[in-house]
């Protein structure tokens, strides 16, 4: 066999992790020097960027979803003729698979059944739930959407997936039943939810989403989990909520504020389940992005169009 | 459109459940009188089984998924002309959508956070698992196993199912790639498995199939998981295990001795979760025995093979 002739170079660290170095060869390229490369994987600060490629270098690929602080360096603009792509939905699986743990351990009344010291069958009979024809509402059909719906699809959920433009969210492990509702009209799908998960990016326009009114129309089961930023909920309205019992739980990854403080009324209350925003840890991280090169150099390989390219035009 | 002709009696409840009527119209028949029916779903015991049934009735739903007591009573035996149901299979969903919340519970650190009334994200961060890449063995591919398959599936996880025969599990939503081991080569999978699932029966075969020996070949990281019965696997040897780490942990339904006593160490220990047989609680057990109502009036209706059929002469 011919070696391949595509040249990836991974910089700066010195020598390359194994996992990305085995995904680079794994999707048909080999490993080189930048001076001899047709891509370039960039894993330091944009700071470090090089000022200038050699011309043979086409691709980019970042270390980052987020990419403000590449822009701000002005790495896009002194490379006009590269193509860039971010890690935009390569951390995704793992904040969707948190999500749904989250919300399989309120259903099923973890919190309860782990604070005990005795048998309680019977106590416990009437509280344990199951996802099997409930509806749950994702709002937000990003990266992290995407990823849960094939998740909890199995578990004979409907789900209701909130997007910006209502257009229908299609893809890999997506089931074509899913229900698609544009986030202006967020207020019609209360009625019919069972369980929320919050999964929308942090803007003004999603402060406090869900707040007093979004609670006061779910069901005393449903659980409220949230993956996204704290700012998406009204904390006091929620720990007004689960108070009362007018919700069943809300299982949080993030908080507003955050880190929440010691002493929070969250801490203690019985139906929350609070996890410090860590549903992506560092060291799953550099298997998901060497899955993402991985699929990004195949692509590459076979002059298909990459995933999540940078487009400097519009800003992300 | 013309009435059904097939007629479905529902007894000796009454009124029937409207779930079940509601399933047995949907799915195309119609609930009448067990004088003019064509099948009978009975919901009563053993003892209060009708001794002679109108000649129309040609099928009976039984509401169990273990009918030893239906044979005791003699039923099958009474009407040899009949072809009797059960509801073997009918309850294995919520069993398995338990047995992924405690393996997810436990492979993201589920029980030390929930125990936190802190902010501890960099303590937690390297404790934070994900099923992701990793292998799941699940030991007895009946009801539950085949089940939990097509839930795991999607997180990315690789599954060993490990049956009697080791001919190839499929089914639906089962994927193509599932590796299928018989049980006398158990041995071999333990070396290449992250996590196992315990969801065969109790048989003197069975008894301590997981025991010190099985368990010191697991990994630090993995999780045990037992929503079968609890003499699959040897308490003390687990207890040892989890005392001294050699194992993640363990999420247990069932346990030996059950109801497991007050003061029983597995009540205490940081890294097991004891759910009190729970899994498939009594509140979930009609809709779930609607759905294989409504999947075998269907069946029924089009002269279809029923599923779940009894076999007398085979005893089961």
């Amino acid at each position: 066999m011919p070696e391949s002739a595509t040249t990836i170079a991974i910089a700066p660290d010195q020598p390359a992790p194994r996992l990305l170095e085995k995904a680079v060869v794994g999707a048909g390229a080999r490993v080189g020097e930048l001076a001899e490369a047709d891509a370039l994987i960039w894993l330091g600060k944009p700071g470090d960027f090089p000022k200038s490629l050699p011309s043979t270098v086409r691709w980019v690929q970042l270390p980052a979803a987020g990419i403000e602080d590449f822009f701000t360096a002005g790495v896009f603009a002194a490379h006009p003729d590269v193509e860039f792509t971010s890690a935009a939905g390569a951390f995704s699986h793992s904040v969707a698979e948190h999500a749904l743990m989250l919300l399989l351990a309120g259903v099923r009344y973890l919190p309860e059944q782990l604070r005990a010291t005795s048998w309680q069958q019977r106590e416990f009979f009437p509280h344990v739930g199951s996802l099997r024809g409930k509806t749950v509402t994702i709002v937000g059909a990003g990266g992290i959407g995407r990823a849960l719906i094939p998740m909890v699809a199995p578990l004979g959920a409907h789900v209701i997936a909130v997007n910006r433009s209502g257009r229908k969210v299609a893809g890999a492990g997506i089931p074509a039943d899913v229900e698609t509702v544009p986030a202006d009209q967020l207020g019609r799908v209360w009625s019919h939810t069972d369980h929320v998960v919050v999964a929308a990016p942090a803007t003004a326009q999603t402060r406090h989403l869900i707040g007093a009114d979004e609670l006061a129309r779910l069901k005393p089961s449903s659980w409220v989990i949230n993956i996204a930023r704290g700012s998406l909920i009204d904390t006091d309205a929620l720990v007004d909520a689960l108070t009362a019992g007018t919700i069943g739980g809300a299982g949080l990854d993030v908080t507003d504020p955050e880190p929440l403080p010691d002493g929070h009324p969250l801490w203690t209350l019985p139906n929350a389940i609070i996890t410090p925003h860590d549903s992506n840890p560092p060291q799953l991280r550099l298997a998901a992005f060497a899955d993402h090169v991985g699929a990004n150099v195949s692509r590459f390989v076979a002059g298909e169009h990459l995933a999540a390219i940078v487009e400097p035009q519009r800003g992300y």
